[in-house]
């Protein structure tokens, strides 16, 4: 990357205070600035940084009042954080480069329908009567299983499993060690106190734009499908159980577990380490907050759910000052004695 | 598969309400029950789908009464889960079909002793000293370590780790990218600060129908072995700390964590993203609710047991109860001042 | 190995009680000692093992005073625990035995620069750029992307991933199915409640002696760097987010997830399921306790915290226990009025 500040002003649309004709070639966080990169300022906290900042150019919001000198050229934006992000992706498209062609170390099944612009990595393994859209990258080691549909312009990185019958749509993200079809947790108990494994019959059918983390697993349906509908973002390590049905443009962050034939809607936020009990019906819009236990369905859409069993947020945080204030109602109840 | 409803009211003794005659060629959930199909109803608050399904035929309860009219053939049975479930097994029974042979592109080193009707895929490397039975599978990308015993009709899905020295029974199933024996996290503190690793001399030992989830962990012993018993079930990220021994029949739900040393007993029921502290004895037939958090032994067998740190699970609840009944705890004590 | 107790005994600098010059050629566990055996009394809770144990030696305590007799021949030290993980320790280095040269079923990519004694394992790839120092292991289906270093010393399990532009010093152990440099969940939301992927350009940089446990999960920044510093000791199933950064010598125990760009101080020690939220800063020689779940930054270094959201542990401890007199303080009032 080679542009000056007053071009990069330009793509962004903002004004430049400063000397504009300066050469950017790099990005840094602002407390890491150095001469020839760009930086951001959005979290005012950060604040500080802004005037210590080595970088040459900053992304500030066009309302801030500086409060001392700055030595970087600013400039100015809406919203500094959209500013940057875009001009991270304009600076990914312009400098990404794709491989093309199939490993000689990779074994693609005969018969198997590869697309145009294929990238098959080493000692990756594609099965019979798969079928593989148009420049979908498939990294090393990666196992596809049979009657496997993988659309355009996927990614699946290093590691992946694929197992039998899974449907994946276009753009779709895999990163590295997940899995995408194991058997889901299905045992019935016998009478001797053993348990006897129910036939996983069904599949996982992941829809288009869905982005899934390193580690994360994604259980087959005992019958039908696993959902993962179109938009969906999940990170790493997230467990999502067999019938699970998760709605278009939900995110789900790292450690989160989702139990069986649970629908969750559309545009839901889900923190990080949540639980979700099975056969549940999780509202669209609905915010679940970090580490909450949702063990009743959530009928009435947009609301912030958190605790254990998890509640609507106001009366969990109430609650939870109420606990922090026991010892003052343990002293009131000995006073009043 | 192709019976008539007769065929199938045979195989499970039921007895047949309406045209036995048609033919079944899928399973489906009731409420996405198809012409051809078979469904069944077993949680009521699933009844009203009954009255709408377009599946030629349902397995129900021998004691529902109904009440609306149904298009589909009925089933009845005294039990209908697992009714259905003997179907899908017989069905899975019928229908599976393994591979069989070597891939050209496996890796078994010389002297290995292996058995009949073995399946090994592709990329896969299996050490020297290892023993396999007969009518195992072990898929691609499989690493195999060495002095591995594995017996007979095992499957080893694709991408799972097998560190060397671990002993497996017959009839064992684990799941993509599970990792077994990895070193235990032992680590002593030093002067400075710093940490030296403790050898992890021990092996894991799997016994017989034991099932192991997508990415779990279980790691070797510091020293003697790390033991998961005869038919135990787990669940998906799981992970299994070293010299921990799981009783016979014990079933584990996906994220749950079992520390260093800590025996659970047989019989026992575990959820989902439960935490167990390590050097703890956990009695049989142990139920553990879902996310709680086990900081003491359980003597008593055959308790419930939830909340963190667990107590038994009335107490629990109770105590729940009791902390959503604090505000008018607290109104109550200033009406009283 | 083949010693006699006094030769352990020298090692040690214990002293001897009973028949020092018998053979000793393994180690077991004090409840399993078997002749022939050693092994140690450090817990006092497992003290009356020592009384039945068929182990031929077992190292104690010189503190120790005898409730009964012994049928072991006694090493008294001045810590039985750090004197056994010495003689593991000592064990190891003698027995272990490191495999070194290239799989002719590795693939490594031309131009990257390998150092001595390197070994490589079977369907292993090193991608352009690579740089890999001396007695380094690198086993079995592991994927290292372009421009990864990696130093001496260093034992990469089988099925690691290792992304692009990643950075590891020496000494470093990473256990099967790690990721290290995914991308960071970071997808901005768009005004039709879609995502757009965040670019994530940075990458991961773990410095010497560090270990990584089973299936964790390491994310590369987004910019910059996620550091895990010098010493640091990783388990299994760990989330680590994108620009997160690890002091050096601290532990964290398996399935604990920390978020996006929060640091962590050193020598901190980090129980199991702990969660941690993004953009706090932890003080050093924090111990956080299992399950806690951490809101806010800690700035007092040597504290003890637990709970969520974690507070000082005395004073989750208090909560707890007024928690459970909960029913006490309702029928209390419930007299009073």
């Amino acid at each position: 990357m080679k542009f000056t500040v007053d071009q990069i002003a330009t793509i962004l649309q903002g004004t430049v205070s400063g000397d504009g004709s300066q050469f950017i070639t790099g990005f840094d966080k602002i407390e890491e600035g150095k001469p020839g990169s760009i930086s951001f300022l959005s979290n005012p906290k950060y604040e500080s940084y802004l005037y210590d900042t080595n970088a040459t150019a900053v992304i500030v919001s066009k309302d801030l009042a500086l409060k001392n000198k700055v030595k970087s050229t600013l400039i100015c934006v809406d919203d500094p954080y959209v500013a940057f992000t875009i001009l991270l992706q304009k600076y990914q498209e312009m400098t990404a480069t794709r491989e093309t062609g199939i490993s000689i170390h990779a074994i693609i099944e005969a018969g198997v329908k590869v697309g145009k612009d294929l990238f098959v990595g080493r000692f990756t393994s594609i099965d019979s009567h798969c079928k593989i859209g148009d420049n979908t990258s498939i990294h090393n080691q990666v196992s596809i299983g049979k009657n496997v549909q993988i659309g355009d312009n996927c990614i699946i990185y290093p590691g992946v499993v694929i197992y039998n019958d899974t449907i994946i749509g276009n753009h779709v993200v895999i990163h590295s060690n997940a899995v995408i079809g194991s058997d889901g947790f299905g045992h019935a108990p016998q009478a001797d106190g053993s348990f006897k494994a129910i036939p996983q019959l069904g599949n996982v059918v992941i829809e288009d734009h869905v982005s899934i983390g390193a580690n994360t697993t994604i259980d087959r349906a005992t019958m039908g499908s696993t959902f993962i509908r179109s938009g969906v973002k999940i990170d790493n390590l997230v467990q999502i159980a067999h019938n699970v049905d998760i709605g278009a443009n939900t995110a789900i962050a790292a450690q989160t577990g989702i139990s069986g034939s649970t629908k969750i809607g559309e545009n839901c936020l889900i923190a990080g380490q949540v639980g979700i009990a099975g056969h549940l019906t999780i509202a669209a819009k609905t915010i679940i907050t970090g580490r909450a236990g949702v063990t009743k369905s959530i009928k009435q859409a947009g609301q912030v759910i958190g605790g254990y069993p998890a509640v609507n947020n106001a009366e969990y945080l109430k609650r939870s000052a109420l606990i922090r204030r026991l010892p003052e109602l343990f002293d009131q109840i000995k006073n009043i004695k």
